[in-house]
């Protein structure tokens, strides 16, 4: 079949795969590796790489290219791919080059300040950072409305889930707020009354960090192409043919790196699998950002604090943290989805989460669409989460709005992904206690296949040739259901 | 003053520079941190990164800004940042964009497999993909030497060495070799009669690793602008604001990290102390490979091997790898003098270390000359390292042929700037005798900075100011004189 244009896109688009495995490598390098004064050489050279796939996106023959590809004779799956080329083509012109740049400076600088700010707890030293990110977000979001209808909000949203929308978004959350606060309290009453016994540490790093490996390997991870390292905030980097994730480790509580290694192993699991004939194709990236969560927390939530799992993994724990009573099954089960309110979102629990993400929320999307400024978050913040948690966060910014990398880097819009994944990843489970009821018996044995050929099959192969929502419905015969959330939390929690 | 044009070419190159720092970190990356899987996307990523460079140089409105600069009202400095500039533009436009990227395709794959097939000692396995960089360095060498009237290797060489030829190289190998034969007899027999106690391992990898970042914070190395990692072949890599050094270790010798380190350091240091205001500009890099080896070596051998320096750090190998007698400084000292000549280059003692480089360059310019072809390569290793050297290597590729990486990744003509760095750094240390007779006196008591304040004022800060000839005559008073060498040598190891 002769696709003059469309091969020629092709080569575009491989070539700015290429970048952006540069890029990927020397981000992941700059959290994880980078010396402090290697930071603003390191911001100007990420920029000019910016620049460099912005103009490549921005060649002026491209949009002949993409009318003249629409009128090839293309298979569906090349239409796929054009769709998404089409997609990066519009995002990127819409957007000045002078702005990209300026971002893109102004996210290095704030974010590696925040690493040191957030120790010092130094929020107004941050907020002089984080003025330029808003400034450079809000220009952004403006750019990428126009002609759309869509709000500024909505437009930064977009980037990480094509076609959600607040009003959407605005409904499953406020569904989600009318049943959490209740059931977090009834959960908390029946939990109560249980005794559990806590691990005793502290557990030296090196041991966690064997114990963590140990569970990438159980869980799947490819390590001849991919790395665990450490960084100050844990993340899923690098490029689908060598996967970085990171951890960070506590010593007095083992419980965070560990989750938090079995979260970003499902992302990494997700990349790994992405299919290897278009890896280097828009057609061939993971969906979008909120299937991208369904994956760590299909790993986080619905695998790791599975009582079966638990059992699986509590003669890991004691081979490598000692043998304690504490690591036994039951134990382990009680520790795990032990519901108690706290500051920090990627430390919370699995019920306390969603009340996490729907504050930022609330506050990012009040914040780009101009109803409030950056210097009003942290009062927002300790009434929202006095309110939703009962905490108490007055004059706490290290534990509190300076917790996350995704402010500092200018990610507004990309919380609400991490909820609409919990929502994905229960109705997957739903699924596949229907096709396959002695699931939970086959993972205390040991036998995870069933899982990973069920996501493997029905989300990593399918990459992006499917839109969100026509994958969901392909994958669980229906539409995004916030309903099996509430339900998998009842049955987990309370036994209903 | 109005310097349109000059001013158009710093934008260029400092784009130029950014482009660099992406390629410098994920090389480094490539070496140091990445698992195997990764290596296929990342040939293509710094092919694609290699093609782009190409194009920025080779702009075609480049020709008619570098001639207006010309006759703009440069200052000194400007018009040696436009003498460099012009020296990457012509070689960047004697090569077709296609052979950029096959060549740099070929090195990653060679590179990449050399690894394994070094540790199994398959030469055939790596003649098969080594055949295609020796044919792409023909290629750029033909391309390179066109209207120069240089030969195919000198072409070559100047890409490390500007300005050097095989003429001068060979006048100067070819006086070493009438006097370092008698030399090396010489003192191997008046050793033969020296007791020395030999250290007894083994030596845990991460005490030489605490010793080795004790001897680089000693000798200057900026850890908040670098790092020491691991890799198969020690280099030095990185960025001038971010350096990264690596090493390998072995448990039964603890000198060749540690030597290893203190040569790596010389590098960093010159990288880490270039002029600040210029970095990011041709002017401000180093100024040749010959001149940074000069910087490794004076670390290495004017320094490291000095009896002054290895009595300095007689403490601290006693206190990172244990109270023995072997280290105490007369011991140490005669450890790190000890001629016997041995397989692998860079743990050769100093005598043997000329001819191991002598070897290598008599064999890589006949190979790039055409006179001999890479199937030849292993016979005439066998023959000259028994005639240099006395060494039986045949059969032992791993030992032989195989030990380096500069012939995988397709870098033929770097080899001499080693022994032109001996000589360099000799030279520099007859100067700075003059100068400062008690050097050796406070660097025993710990004071180093008489050294590196001459580094630094006559090498680091000038970096690519002057020429080579022009910066070794101003610095030492004049032009390279190999009898400096000669004369170290002979007093160091006969008292002489």
């Amino acid at each position: 079949m002769n696709l003059p244009a469309y091969d020629a896109l092709l080569n575009t688009f491989t070539r700015l795969y290429r970048y952006q495995h540069l890029g990927s490598i020397v981000g992941w390098d700059q959290a994880a590796m980078m010396p402090p004064k290697g930071n603003a050489a390191r911001g100007a050279a990420l920029a000019e790489l910016d620049v460099l796939m912005h103009q490549t996106l921005t060649d002026p023959a491209l949009p002949d290219l993409l009318a003249r590809a629409g009128e090839e004779a293309l298979d569906a799956q090349q239409a796929a791919n054009l769709r998404e080329m089409r997609r990066d083509w519009k995002m990127a012109n819409l957007l000045p080059a002078r702005l990209v740049e300026a971002k893109s400076l102004a996210a290095s600088r704030c974010e590696h300040a925040w690493r040191t700010q957030r120790a010092e707890n130094d929020w107004p030293g941050f907020l002089a950072n984080f003025q330029d990110v808003v400034k450079f977000a809000r220009e952004e979001a403006q750019c990428l409305a126009q002609d759309t209808g869509v709000s500024h909000y909505e437009a930064l949203m977009d980037k990480f889930e094509p076609g959600a929308r607040s009003a959407d978004i605005d409904v499953i959350f406020g569904e989600v707020k009318t049943w959490l606060p209740g059931l977090i309290s009834s959960v908390r009453e029946k939990q109560a009354g249980q005794t559990l016994l806590a691990a005793q540490g502290p557990f030296a790093i090196e041991k966690q960090r064997a114990l963590g490996l140990e569970l990438m390997g159980l869980l799947g991870f490819d390590f001849s192409a991919g790395r665990l390292d450490l960084s100050t905030h844990p993340f899923c980097g690098g490029v689908p043919e060598d996967v970085r994730i990171t951890t960070r480790y506590n010593e007095d509580d083992f419980m965070r790196s560990l989750m938090g290694i079995v979260h970003e192993t499902g992302h990494a699991r997700y990349e790994q699998n992405l299919p290897r004939d278009s890896v280097h194709l828009p057609l061939g990236r993971a969906r979008s950002m909120g299937i991208h969560e369904s994956q760590s927390l299909s790993f986080e939530m619905q695998i790791g604090r599975n009582p079966a799992f638990l059992a699986l993994i509590s003669p890991l724990l004691k081979k490598h943290l000692g043998e304690q009573a504490a690591f036994d099954a039951r134990n382990l089960a009680g520790l795990f989805t032990r519901v108690k309110p706290g500051f920090i979102r990627v430390d919370a629990d699995e019920l306390s989460y969603p009340a996490h993400i729907i504050l930022r929320y609330e506050i990012e999307r009040a914040l780009i669409d101009g109803e409030i400024e950056a210097c009003d978050i942290p009062a927002l913040w300790d009434e929202k989460m006095l309110h939703s948690l009962g905490l108490d966060t007055r004059g706490d910014f290290r534990n509190g709005c300076l917790q996350d990398i995704h402010w500092p880097t200018g990610m507004f819009g990309y919380f609400p992904s991490y909820t609409l994944g919990a929502m994905y990843a229960a109705q997957y489970f739903a699924s596949i206690r229907k096709a396959q009821p002695d699931f939970e018996t086959r993972m205390a044995a040991g036998d995870l296949s069933p899982l990973f050929n069920w996501l493997s099959s029905h989300i990593w192969q399918q990459a992006s040739r499917w839109e969100t929502p026509e994958l969901v419905q392909r994958a669980t015969g229906e539409a995004l259901n916030p309903g099996h959330l509430r339900r998998h939390l009842e049955q987990r929690y309370l036994g209903a």
